[in-house]
């Protein structure tokens, strides 16, 4: 799978380190770093070096496995329990660089509890290494497999509206980064933007700069440029212009949280895209790795939104756009009802409405 | 009137000459600049140290002024023709400070059809030279009677739905910058919260920040900041979750140009609120001085949209913020079709559709 990527790994782990792309180089420098140690891993992800979920998630697994390796090679052996202590202190610091990250935690985990049981299954510390490696590539593996299979299931959809579109390109509206930047390489929403490229449907994407921290003009922009996806970047206010205009055939975009009926919640601006599309009659569609679906939330009002810091809005790359101590309002997430939600794609395959009954179908991975 | 402008003036005419707002220097600052010259006019209307078609506007008809003060103050008499003559040269030297904008050279066009009037008349040099002075103060009274009367208007419409909001403020959400600085002082939008504020009605502003020249953040949030009207900055994506949230009762922007059926030209971003407001059943009122009003185009699909440079979107206070060579899509304004305007306010009373019937009741006043 990953000899088709569509970008450069943003992460890999080299022998003894692990090599990721620096998001905060971007879209100026496409410049890699070399992550020795855990503390090197937890700086790069409070400076946001790497971001994106799925991307912190497998980013800190493996900077686990880089504070255990050093067990391995000890001149005289450890005890395997000594490595088990290793890794929960490693574990505890490295959550602690995005307490609110959920994949952060969700990932060290996965590897705590895989040790957990290499330890009562009579592993010694050098197998006990190795399988904390094992398993923190298992995860990048498996955020390969999901991202792909929203990639397949979502060329579907295009192809669909394709089948309606002759002679002209078809025009994908887009909003903030759910793209390989944010995961191991595929990205959600961009996976299936990806596919479709690679399947060679005319596409051609409009990426929302997303303001306030512009991960779209940053990221996204980037990417698809990166790739050779056609890509024309628009400021978040002409997405409206872009629709009358009869240019965006499809939108589509990711989620950090679906809620049980389907509500679902996005980066700030997802829902005025929504509202917008189906103003036009446009498909409005979400890429939602069932990782993301919550089953505990009753719906989208439920979701708490983080509200962010007035300078996220006030300045630009460290310019004052804005007079001081004007009163912001800065939410980072906004909730997209259901009924503006044409399909979620997942990696199981694309749920239509009513999703209070097709989210149920699923089954849905626990941590 | 002019005593009860909710901002210091943007443009003054001083003895012998202009004082003006220097706007590039808001929100951090604010620094008046004094022009002494029709070269010091251009200049600044060139740098956008004043902008707005109206203040545009009467801004050249002082910088007319001024090049021909001189001529009144001749140690030996000069013929009233040499007064004409070099109005006229003048003149042309300053519409080609901003050649689109259509207030510059009608304003112009006032001051030197006034001018041959009185040469026709017998005015001698001195009479002339006066002459050009009153005019221009005129045009800026003129404006300050439009902009106060549209703001009367308007207030009805803020009272109304005032009526229906108990306990909580009147939450009213604006698009760039319709106000005092882009003209003699009251604006047109702004207009009407003025009005509103001072009237005692609880209104709060929502200002979206207006990318990608950002006239909310830096121009309207300051108006509002500095003249007390409480206010909050959002980004242009912002505006959907806002409304979601039940915190804006009504929408008032300002307009480039209308159409004979009621379509609105302005800001990129405008057709975004309207449709927001439409989604959220918000009344979406547009102000119109009869000046904007263009009844020779029957339709907004006539209104050229000027694309701009890419550099305002992909840089932003001189700081790249997307990719290099990155494609563009960055349209100065777009079309808000009438079916989703409320009301248009204009000097002479609130319009209601179908616009084909109630702007052709409107006496126009014709340049």
């Amino acid at each position: 799978m990953s000899d088709l990527l569509p970008l450069p790994r943003p992460l890999v782990l080299a022998e003894d380190r692990l090599v990721i792309l620096d998001q905060t180089a971007l879209p100026q420098t496409e410049r890699y770093l070399e992550l020795y140690t855990p503390q090197d891993v937890f700086a790069a992800i409070q400076k946001l070096q790497v971001r994106g979920a799925p991307a912190i998630g497998i980013a800190a697994a493996y900077g686990l496995y880089l504070g255990l390796r050093p067990l391995a090679n000890c001149q005289s052996p450890v005890p395997a329990s000594a490595v088990m202590d290793r890794a929960e202190d490693v574990a505890r610091y490295l959550r602690s660089a995005r307490p609110t990250a959920v994949n952060l935690a969700w990932a060290l985990e996965r590897l705590l509890s895989a040790l957990r049981h290499g330890l009562a299954g009579g592993l010694d510390a050098r197998e006990l290494v190795e399988l904390a490696r094992r398993t923190a590539t298992t995860l990048l593996e498996e955020d390969d497999a999901v991202c792909a299979a929203i990639g397949r299931h979502g060329l579907e959809l295009v192809r669909r509206v394709a089948a309606q579109v002759t002679g002209r390109e078809i025009g994908i509206l887009t909003h903030c980064n759910a793209g390989g930047l944010a995961t191991a390489g595929w990205g959600t929403a961009l996976a299936v933007i990806y596919m479709a490229h690679a399947a060679g449907l005319p596409v051609h994407v409009y990426a929302d700069e997303t303001r306030p921290v512009l991960q779209g003009a940053r990221l996204t922009a980037w990417e698809l440029q990166r790739t050779g996806v056609p890509v024309t970047l628009i400021c978040d206010n002409m997405a409206g212009a872009l629709m009358a205009k009869g240019r965006v055939d499809l939108c589509i975009v990711g989620t950090d949280r679906v809620a049980a009926n389907g509500d679902v919640a996005n980066k700030i601006g997802t829902y005025t895209v929504a509202v917008l599309a189906r103003h036009h009659g446009i498909p409005f569609y979400v890429a939602a790795p069932t990782s993301s679906i919550d089953m505990e939330l009753p719906s989208g009002e439920a979701i708490p939104i983080e509200e962010r810091s007035p300078e996220e809005v006030t300045t630009i790359a460290g310019q004052r756009i804005a007079p001081t101590d004007v009163d912001v309002w800065n939410p980072a997430f906004d909730v997209t009802p259901a009924e503006l939600v044409s399909a979620l794609i997942t990696e199981h395959g694309v749920l239509y409405p009513p999703y209070t009954e097709a989210l149920q179908t699923l089954k849905l991975r626990r941590p």
